[in-house]
């Protein structure tokens, strides 16, 4: 088949893809082909590496990576390519997330992370198709379509007394 | 002149430009051309909207965006364009930008800011040159030489005893 | 109908409702003619900016805002009109309104934003009132029976022993 | 003289003067007459009972109340009258304000304070204006002239290269 | 009957007994006459002050006040009074009690509330005791058996092996 | 000479001396005969635990502790006397406090610390006097003239236009 | 028999074995063999410090204690022995184990406490049998099959397309 | 030589020497052979797990890793050794070590890393003396001494009258 796959989505235990299968549904519906994986950064940390060391001569453009907890996992495969990581910081923990999001985003200098809301998979997918329409025509018409449809969807009509 | 504007660097008052500065200077280092602005989303909201609504006509291509306190700027600019839009959240409260980094990051589901750490102006410049960097060759080269120096600031050889 | 809407209640989906019901529960109660709509920021920032500017010129007087996470709305609704706007921050992300209440209220020097209690959808209609009380003695007699009220419903006699 | 005073500004201790001195200069500019009060909820309870019962009849319209730590000069003050009350919670604790925004805002059902931003008292000068705007055109249209020249301030031309 | 009640128990709302009533349950264990009112220092604040301001001439020792939200019951009572005020942050807000405790302890100098750990009204009754266990030695004594009984329920036999 | 020591302040450090000193000054002041001790929980765990078992028969009436960051000083006291203890939490590592108010005000049901405010020395020594007052009528009767004193440095001459 | 018994496993009450049965668990499964306890630092101090004291020489090599709110136990126990002593922050009060972390983890310079995730049972367990390990090649054999088994049970293969 | 490197203190960049030195002072008085390295997860990922792999054959007994924000480092390092691993969170950010200590501590379930204070190198240096004085005698013996000294440094004379 032709179609090269630009998405990677990384996780770091099957229990994430509760939230973060939401990536693949929506990358799916804007027509973004991605592959999903499990590795931890803490007990895989070999594939880790190895999954963002050859990222992108595999031919992925964006690499989405979702973790709880102490979540170095996006960070982690953003030091090993150049390739731009989105991390999704997960719930799960008694703090409920606010531990995932400063691992997430409190990145060093020079290393970033572009994070996404806790648990927000849905918006890493959007994120990542947005970076890819700056090449793909089509991923832009399908995000632009995805953008009215959501406009749509709030539904009320502004102003309309009730 | 052929050289064109790619980034769009914005924040919402001069004196953010004492963090958001390292945004130009780091670009600058990586060759990306891009521009500076100041707008803000409640004193002059027109503007912001206008500023994002043809960003991708006048060519950009990633928009950053620093704001402090309630930060609105990323999410603002966000709701109206399809380009990546990259968020830092910025000190300045009294909360010492948490109050920030929680209105930037915490998007609803569909229209996402790629935040970056607290006054993290220079990975946010980083991150959009990894953006970049897909289609722009010669901006990937210099993000490798700007990784491989990095690595060798951060001095000391690991394993040597003291 | 004589009957001029006086204030708005706006919130950025349906699912908000389950809270924000409680403003027109009580804003009937005080005789108080409302309107609600539904309208996101971030999808759907035209009808939000054309809601908050022609607001004032269909003789509205307070606008009351409700909404979660990175809760831009009030903030921008405030933007855009010299109304007092009341924001209400919500619950429903895993930060349970934390996130919300400082996107609410930590606005920058010049656009404020009335805010209220995390879910008090409540008292912003009780602030509403209380400023609409002023130009209007009827209500101010409601909010008085409705005070009154309040203080009988905490029942228990004081310094009564068990 | 005609001028009646229609916002009064209260505070828990003379030491609150630098910050909520700025709520007299916006007032003073925007032309609303105030006037400006130290009485503390704890040592002078009685007489922050008695300043808000006779505040309505003394023709005061708005009343903000600025306090540190435990703040709760304006809660105690909206439970003695039916005006608004706005509340700006004051750094000055080691938890620089995050107590005296909780202990501001976080009001029960009935009785709310428009709570604005730590260190807001510009804010809420503003605020009350904006409510005395619905029934006072003259400052509705001094209102007006303090937004636009908010909007010049931001300087910046947005849009603009470097 | 002879026995003076000693104790007076004050809670905000009716719903504030499910965990309020524990206080009861451990003051009458340890034989401390005491009562228990509902009144709220924003629904009620007269009958509050009133509450405190007789206190002591009532022949009160010692007064526990359990509130949640921006709690101000307690330190509203101790106001008013130089009777010891013990307070009880409760849950029941959205972010769970942290500011019921900020709004409870950070009380500004010169007017303490002895406070104790959220929804702790076991606690409070104790520390009651304690209070009054300096001048009625009854209270000690039973105290004491409290105590030896705490340590008992511990169970598990330290050091034993499983 | 007759005088009696009713208070003990006890504090992990000398340096907390700095905040802790206010105890004294306070104490002195409604004089009230104390004593001050330095005494850490982890570096001195035998003196602590000698010196709260020994302090109900060497007169003590009341114990203050003030400690830092995991601050166990308070509770490790109330461990081991039925005294009331007061516990403040002292500022000091670079979470400014919070560490240490939670660790002393969370305490287990059955062994409370009246905890005051974070650097709340003065608070404590005036909630000492307070339980000391209910049976020591020259202790209530300086309380009394100290709070009417509170009430008039608050200055200020509520409702007087500035 | 002639399995000496190396870790303590101590908590503060029979509830707390819901989340710290899994230290068993774990240590049983590493060979490790161990004891468990029950016993608090605030009900039962001379227990927690007799157990502390002794641990060394009935042989104990590493001390694992687990406690919730003002988490006091491990830091009592690293008080009174020179061994490492591991401390689990429970869950368990509205704070959710933040109040038990910070009460556990910011122990006074020279008397740490070796901190593990919240409810980190297991973690707590490993950390033990690593040090053991030091010196007892068999745990280190058996620690190396279970972090390969973690590792297999990651399950997932890396940059499989789904 | 025959002095065997037996701690390995790591950090992410140069100027965490300014706290993380106090290791090395604090192990050299203990008598602990140990070297000091510069090596950051994110800039130099494969020196840190080159640096982890190659520790324990190196016949290094405990890391102590010292990292800021986002901090990696420590958990990185414990993904590739069975060696205990102690984690000293940094400040250094606008949240001031919060972000550190999660991001250290919330390790995921069986790769525990030991963390100690923010800042907290002191106490991560006595917690390797601890873990290495099980097998060495001499380490034990200065460890004993040590802690005598710090009881003495307590000062203060408990329960001696000011």
């Amino acid at each position: 088949m032709e179609e090269r796959v630009l998405v990677g989505v990384v996780m770091g235990s099957e229990k994430d893809l509760k939230v973060m299968k939401e990536c693949g549904q929506v990358l799916e519906r804007l027509g973004v082909p991605h592959e999903t994986s499990i590795a931890s950064t803490h007990r895989t940390p070999e594939r880790v590496a190895e999954y963002a060391r050859s990222a992108q001569e595999r031919g992925l453009q964006v690499i989405i990576a979702g973790a709880g907890k102490a979540a170095h996992l996006a960070g982690t495969i953003a030091s090993h390519t150049l390739l731009p990581v989105i991390g999704v910081p997960l719930t799960g923990s008694p703090l409920n997330g606010l531990d995932a999001l400063l691992s997430t985003v409190q990145m060093p200098g020079g290393i970033p992370v572009a994070t996404v809301d806790i648990d927000g998979a849905r918006n890493a997918a959007v994120l990542a198709a947005e970076i890819l329409a700056l090449s793909h025509p089509d991923v832009r018409e399908r995000l632009q379509a995805y953008r009215r449809e959501l406009g749509r969807t709030v539904g009320g009509n502004g102003g309309t007394p009730r």
